[in-house]
């Protein structure tokens, strides 16, 4: 009998794993899922206004809960009001492998940014349940609260959701606290909701790429190194306001200047050395800031995104160095202030990487390995799980807006990406 | 009887002027007036808020009425509420010379800007009396209406103050119809007001220098060579507006950049040539303007004024072509708008400068010939009479603030060589 076992254990995961390499998401129901789910709040722009909380998003939630239980899942929704799947694994002993993404959108946005992973989550569920393909893990799709407003649901989950974060109130006129508790979560209970580190054997995104770079390079699977870091600070050139008729060119201290030579130096410290470093000055200010008036200070905005803090140190480094120089040179001065919204970098896990690397090859996908430069859920759910992500090209990566756009094939990719690595991971974890 | 005549018109002449060279002004009483005049606004910061039609500035404006009354002249109040004082000539033909400046303040502004020229005004008429000197020409002093809020006074004087520059609200919170109401005035009838061209032999402003040129070089008179022409454009760099995140620096149409380089082109232009022209980008906006957005566009505004119309336009050209070649190295487009307040220049009387330049020698003070970068009530006056102005030195070139301060030897120098600018042309004008 003891022998038997040992032989059935041997012998099913060798089954299975010969079976489901072969494997497919159905391309056509997976496409028609998220066409079908781009009606809830579709506008007269062909932008979808599906914002967190509002009614929209609530008929949205009702048909992903739908497919859901359609799929054979056991559905639920929990404090913070994201949705829950589960599908139950052969070993109890295992923790789940979890996967999803999320379904509300940026007001006037497009049809593809969170639905592709979420739909593509339920569409993978399905097949299992058509198939009838057991795994040894809990499978769990998690469909998340509000991620357009501040990935709600994802920091609730790893308890990083303070008190004070759900009175802000969200692009549907409501605060977070109220939006949660009208979608059927309940906000006071959130921090019972926060999982262990390691409670999760692994979490998994799909996502639309949101830069360029898949679209360009005709490469149809991004396997995601991790998702950047992002530093700001406001820098503040100051000179002497004076009168712009009046004051010669050269008695002038007019900040204008070093400020414009700044933001040039942002520009060539980040192209200057390799890697895939970000630097943006995307807004600007001049005090008094009069046509007739050389200003008296300019204030401007500098983030700095890239995986390694070490790297935005360096840049941000020579750029405080420029900066003063060219503040010097101008016979100015330059104060810098660091702003409260800098993000640790979320490094994806190895294992995970090269699995994701090699079921898109064994697919016959071209794969690129690159950064998440945006946020993403994945990027709090890092903090209690091994994280991967998987990116499928966005045409011109454009994203947030009503031209957003991935083929219904490389939609289908990702999907078959995600449930390849997904089964590999059952195989590989936990044995 | 003829023959009397005749020598009696030839022997005064020479006679007044062998006098009234050796006329100087009592620098005690008009600075002792320059400071009775402060008292009117003083506020706790050490500025002055006599905007025009405040309170302050109807108090002040009976102050000064008295003066000009103490000082035997003929005092009213015109349509557009300027105060006229004249004084009668011996030559009943003859036009008047005409002087004066402005009492009215920009909010929390200094003690000098017009002041200067309106208390050495009635201090020259006020001289004259006393030493009982008649002028061939009558002599009529002109304090203007509300020069700081668009030398009001002067273009009603003109004819170039339009019934719709009566519905803008003053700094007093009233339109300027109701302000000049306030004053004594009768808006309804400022067209009657226009003056014909060649109406005044001359006009003369006395006034502190708002840049910081004479100061810094420590000469005593500046010769004002005219009041230089304004232009303004808005200059709007356009590119697409993108994730901060997820948009690779080599993808980016940043039009930050292009701005950039072109505030950088403005001063080195504004520089490169030889003479007094500035040019200055005072203002700036990157819209959307949020820190994680590369902009989708960045508008500012460019100014340039000269004496000479075609040097503003030979450097507009440049920096047409430099922005439109900025734009195209990243790969965005500039669109440019003029703006409507370009402002001719108003080019100073040869004869009248020259007078000046000699008889501020003659009075050992050191000159120098520059142009004035603000506008001021002569360069609307310059449009029908020969005009003239006369700068003195004012510390650090700083003006409209409670730090502006010319010494009491600067005001009395400027007001001397006013009187002697006034005695010399009644000489020879009209002869």
């Amino acid at each position: 009998m003891k022998i038997l076992q040992i032989l059935f254990f041997l012998w099913i995961p060798t089954l299975c794993l010969g079976q489901t390499s072969e494997l497919r998401v159905n391309s056509e129901r997976l496409n028609g899922s998220l066409k079908k789910l781009s009606t809830f709040g579709k506008n007269a722009n062909g932008g979808t206004d599906r914002i967190a909380f509002s009614e929209y998003d609530i008929q949205a939630r009702s048909y992903v809960m739908g497919l859901m239980n359609d799929a054979g899942l056991e559905v639920s929704v929990d404090f913070a009001g994201n949705i829950i799947g589960k599908r139950k694994g052969t070993n109890p002993a295992l923790k789940p492998i979890a996967f999803g993404s999320h379904i509300d959108e940026v007001p006037n946005g497009g049809d593809y940014d969170g639905p592709v992973g979420s739909m593509s989550a339920i569409e993978i569920m399905q097949t299992l349940a058509d198939e009838r393909i057991e795994t040894r893990h809990p499978l769990e799709i998690i469909i998340f609260t509000n991620e357009e407003g501040g990935v709600i649901g994802s920091r609730a989950l790893v308890g990083e959701l303070g008190k004070e974060a759900l009175q802000v109130v969200t692009n549907a006129g409501i605060t977070q606290y109220e939006g949660i508790k009208k979608i059927g979560g309940d906000p006071d209970r959130i921090p019972e909701l926060k999982r262990d580190p390691l409670s999760l054997a692994a979490f998994l995104e799909l996502h639309i790429e949101q830069g360029g770079n898949l679209d360009r390079e005709k490469v149809k699977i991004g396997v995601v190194e991790g998702i950047v870091a992002i530093n700001w600070w406001t820098f503040t050139f100051h000179g002497f306001a004076n009168h712009a008729g009046t004051t010669p060119m050269n008695m002038r201290k007019d900040p204008m200047l070093p400020a414009a030579e700044f933001i040039l130096a942002v520009n060539e410290v980040a192209k200057s050395t390799e890697g895939k470093q970000v630097a943006t000055v995307g807004k600007i200010e001049a005090s008094p800031g009069a046509g007739n008036v050389i200003p008296g200070e300019v204030t401007l905005n500098l983030e700095i995104r890239d995986l390694s803090p070490e790297k935005i140190s360096s840049m941000y480094a020579e750029l405080e160095k420029r900066a003063k120089a060219s503040a010097e040179k101008y016979d100015t001065t330059v104060s810098i202030q660091p702003i409260d919204v800098a993000s640790k970098p979320a490094i994806a896990d190895d294992i995970i990487r090269n699995i994701i690397d090699e079921q898109a090859k064994a697919l016959g996908l071209s794969t690129m390995s690159l950064p998440s430069g945006a946020g993403h859920d994945a990027q709090e759910m890092a903090r209690i799980a091994p994280m991967g992500m998987i990116f499928i090209p966005s045409k011109d990566g454009i994203s947030h807006a009503p031209s957003e756009y991935s083929s219904p094939e490389d939609i289908a990719n990702g999907a078959n990406v995600l449930l390849q690595t997904i089964l590999t991971l059952d195989q590989k974890l936990g044995s």
